[in-house]
């Protein structure tokens, strides 16, 4: 049910997205109990003029590979389990990816149930509600 | 009002990415009543690598030519003419572009009245709020 | 805390490019006092077809080089400042980046407090809320 949309410098090699785009699908089964398979990801690539981010906000040091990962998903998820998802997000990409830490922005937005369709025409959770 | 992001595999005719975007709008039309000329679509296109479905997930086989589309819209639409939309685009798509059925995923994203501007600054809405 | 995506017309220049992103960042700044360095901006060029318009929708003589700016931010302004907003940003882009003030759509999401990683996989703003 998630949908990412993860946006990253331009250039880097195909194992490197490949690598953050497992490390994200990873983390919302860990955190967030999606079922296998859930898995709906867009990828895109932007040139130094065209992904901007503070270096400094906040006081963390960010540089130009700075990730951004914007995540639809179903409304529900209490505050800890989105904390417990942010954490295991940058724990793989840094990890698998070799992301600095500081290098990952996480921003999610809710829907509804109704508001899924999957394929087919059908609104799927609408009939079988998944597990929170 | 409804902002429609379609995400498609890189390399298709002009035609078809046409086709894709006339069909998204013509169902909003007929499904949620949208106005005429209530128009605004944005379509990239995606290699291999960078737009990423599962090709199983709840039982729907989906191909490497699956499309995303991402649609925000004002709130208050009943799950029914959402589900009504959902399979609306789907036929549409079936029969104007060559999409497979199983090959569409929807997902909606609900603001509110005042959260759109359509130019000069203004926020029509706020006024002139559109019918449902 | 905003996201801006900043979809535009392709083959602009960088300068044109950089004087938009500014003015979103700027026109935030001054109308819903975000934080300095509070700056998260995507800007993603379309071609003809791919960045799709109603020339006429609501009485608005809507170009070619339209602008759609979506920005994510966290729940809660009142609709007179969103509307200040707008008025902000199109004054903004037409002064500086000479973009036509009718060439401006604009749309907000409105997403949680705890919604938010700005880095290092914390929810930064679940323990220091911004000021509103």
């Amino acid at each position: 049910m998630p949908l990412a949309r993860i946006s990253i410098r331009k250039g880097k090699l195909s194992a490197h997205r490949r690598a953050i785009a497992d490390g994200v699908y990873d983390a919302l089964r860990e955190t967030i109990a999606i079922p296998e398979g859930d898995r709906f990801q867009i990828i895109t690539e932007h040139g130094d003029e065209d992904l901007i981010v503070d270096p400094h906000y906040l006081g963390i040091d960010r540089s130009r590979d700075n990730v951004i990962i914007q995540i639809f998903l179903s409304r529900g998820r209490a505050a800890d389990k989105k904390q417990a998802l942010y954490r295991s997000i940058v724990e793989r990409l840094h990890a698998f990816a070799g992301v600095r830490k500081e290098d990952v922005m996480i921003v999610l937005t809710e829907v509804g149930t109704e508001d899924w369709s999957f394929g087919l025409g059908e609104a799927q959770y609408v009939l079988n509600p998944p597990k929170k």
